[in-house]
């Protein structure tokens, strides 16, 4: 019997996270005040973020050690597994080797704990003794709970209203894990009761959440806020993902070729590209791809520019391919991909030339799942499929060609809690629709000013 | 950073099954025909099982070669982890090391798919186009699902109706691997129209769907029969959990004291304990614990006798520890052990004492299970419950003795699809109740009449 699936010991965790900021040639633009467009220092972050992920945001330090106690708790999911698709492979007839990086193996079912654990560690650390954080479909949110419950936090999730009732099972993990879990707009905070009194009968946004989580933080003394992609130190976190891979493939005897990763606001993609971004600048590394959504084509047809963090002006702005702060991507199943913007690491890379971008479809997004579930045998997550339908499409490029590439993506989440949207696909329900160039250019319209110039 | 978790890699898969028959002082009685009281034999059997099963069944050989076919299937998921539960130690209090076998690792979420792969393996050896079966909240007729495309074999699943419309998510996963799932009793079949004619509003039960997944089995003919529990060859094929553990736990430098399942029809605790048996017999070996629930206490309460397999005498009867096969356990959340019976080889090593019984109530499983989410983070199936419950009793009578013994419990799947069982145990809605031993009287005076004496 051939061997497909490479498993690492727990003492093959990494020791240090990868720092991308250090092998960059030039800085990451710094996020700006949202009221005075000037760059954000320490002390703006510190009424909501302890000093060590303050510091990890800003630093230019290639590695970051990892506390024992992160890796101890990483040891209950992590190492993921590397497999070799080979089911698939057969399908599709391709001469191409498809790998994945199986990260749904965490308890919370996704790459996000794996920043949610560091965060909740560092916050302990610091005296901190409650979080609160925002959540739209539940999976930033359930992995919160999760990681605030290892570390004895509380924690308090402000979740999306019209999720909160449409999507229960992850509400109960959040319950399950001891976390408060509310609809949002509540009448906890100020920004919630303003906005219920305006529009009772509001399904809520992220943007809303977010305020409101941010107003808990800062107004209680106790609370931090924690955010679950798009800043850096959430890449960095998320880097034992590709550090781990390195290990992975040498024990396969191979070397990938092409990397894939879903991009929502970038982060499960930056830590499985990361650790070979330097390699990829160099001339010597893989070809670079994020794969993101038709109804969100953030990479492929949104700005670089600084805009808001959220969809209503209250988050700080960062420097990142956007379509604008009040762009509004349309009711697709993979929750996680419908962010305006792209963590600004992630950004950068796509303006230098080193990442690719490719959009798909939703439909043709699920059918690379189904095909996926009935060859490899694992229901992925809808955001997931996006990666998995590039890889397919990189694989048939390779039977035309007759090359013989080693193909790696990342597979960010399970699709236990999508089984409906899955249900609506193969009932033919579900539609495409092209997005209208208007549309995107109506939000890119409303853009902040900051004051940093956007790097050419 | 100390290692918690052993793992080992696909080629640790074990190469042959364990067959306890092999080392029982007498034969397992033999299934006898429900109408005649007759043994069964292959004849009997070969309508609707293919011939490597119907050996395997009554086989007395005392290990089983695993084809290479299989353990590649197998190796999808398997090894499945042994983990040290050092959080709930820490949080008890207690000097006993507590580990779990995690088998909630399969892509369906539980042990079943280690005899589903198997099954569709040898049918489609044999030929066999397409496998009927019937499943009551889902687990096995999502793993036979999985099982029948892996092996490109079509399978139909014949699901009690009311959790048709209760557990969607089980039904969209066999749709996912292409399986065709109708609610039962179903017009399909001839056993369903007459009980659709007799009471249209029925909402059916696992006895009337296995009427009518024999029948379609027997009426079609290229189609066979699958069963997920109860038959010797189904626990043969789950000691594969057992047999891994006894390498992890040479990994682990360390030996059970005390081995823990949940049993339904119990081959998920067979599969961990069988490989244990024949030590223990022989008085070197570790204590072996069967949990039930209080609603449906098979072993503790039920009688050692001759019964029908199904609810409604159509199925062989089995020579088992049963409360009656008219006992309708009362609707706890956990669906899998509210089986009148028990396997034959389980129920004949509780009868020579060898193997211990344990009844908990509904709500103190979920107090367990709920300890165990957060501490050790993932959140276990109701069946599951069980065995953490007792693995947490047993640690405790521990800290009182100041006894270091290790105990070792099977993690029989994942809580993923029974998210809405915690929330109504969190928001205080599960009642407890004794069940009145009259009940157990009444069917217990319907036992059918066999002509093969029942062991003593």
């Amino acid at each position: 019997m051939e061997n497909h699936r490479f498993i690492l010991q727990p003492s093959d965790i990494p020791h240090a996270w990868y720092n991308l900021a250090a092998d960059l040639p030039q800085p990451i633009p710094p996020h700006c005040h949202p009221a005075t467009g000037d760059p954000v220092g320490p002390d703006d972050m510190r009424p909501i973020f302890p000093d060590a992920l303050i510091m990890q945001e800003v630093s230019t330090e290639k590695w970051i050690e990892i506390p024992d106690a992160v890796r101890e708790k990483l040891a209950i999911w992590r190492p993921a597994p590397l497999v070799r698709a080979v089911q698939l492979e057969k399908h599709l007839g391709t001469p191409a080797r498809i790998y994945y990086k199986n990260e749904s193996v965490s308890p919370a079912g996704s790459h996000k704990p794996n920043t949610a654990v560091a965060q909740a560690y560092y916050n302990k650390e610091a005296g901190i003794e409650r979080i609160a954080t925002e959540t739209g479909a539940g999976q930033w949110g359930s992995s919160l709970a999760f990681a605030c419950d290892l570390f004895d936090l509380q924690c308090k999730v402000y979740m999306v209203k019209v999720s909160y009732h449409q999507k229960p099972y992850r509400r109960s993990l959040m319950n399950l894990w001891g976390a408060e879990c509310i609809p949002s707009p509540s009448t906890d905070t100020q920004a919630g009761r303003a906005i219920l009194e305006k529009n009772p009968e509001t399904t809520g946004s992220l943007g809303i959440s977010i305020s409101e989580a941010v107003e808990d933080a800062a107004t209680h003394d106790n609370t931090n806020y924690a955010l679950g992609s798009v800043l850096n130190h959430v890449c960095t976190h998320q880097t034992v993902i590709g550090l781990e891979l390195k290990k992975q493939m040498a024990l396969a005897e191979d070397a990938p070729d092409i990397l894939i990763g879903c991009a929502g606001g970038g982060s499960n993609m930056a830590g499985l590209l990361f650790p070979y971004v330097k390699d990829t600048m160099d001339g010597h590394g893989p070809r670079l791809i994020a794969v993101e959504p038709t109804a969100c084509p953030t990479l492929t047809r949104g700005k670089y520019a600084y805009d808001f963090g959220d969809c209503i002006g209250m988050a700080p702005l960062a420097c990142m391919y956007t379509l604008g702060h009040s762009f509004v991507p349309s009711g697709i199943h993979a929750g996680g991909l419908r962010y305006h913007g792209m963590a600004p690491a992630v950004s950068m890379l796509h303006k230098m030339g080193v990442l690719e971008a490719q959009a798909f479809h939703q439909k043709e997004t699920f059918e690379a799942g189904v095909l996926f579930a009935r060859t490899e045998g694992i229901c992925p997550a809808p955001e997931t499929n996006h990666a998995i339908r590039c890889a397919i499409v990189e694989a048939l490029k390779c039977k035309e060609t007759g090359e013989a590439k080693c193909i790696v993506f990342n597979f960010s989440g399970h699709g236990h809690f999508d089984l409906l949207s899955y249900d609506k696909y193969l009932a033919e329900e579900l539609e495409d629709y092209e997005l209208p160039q208007e549309w995107i250019e109506r939000s890119l319209a409303e853009l902040p000013k900051s004051n940093i110039p956007v790097p050419v």
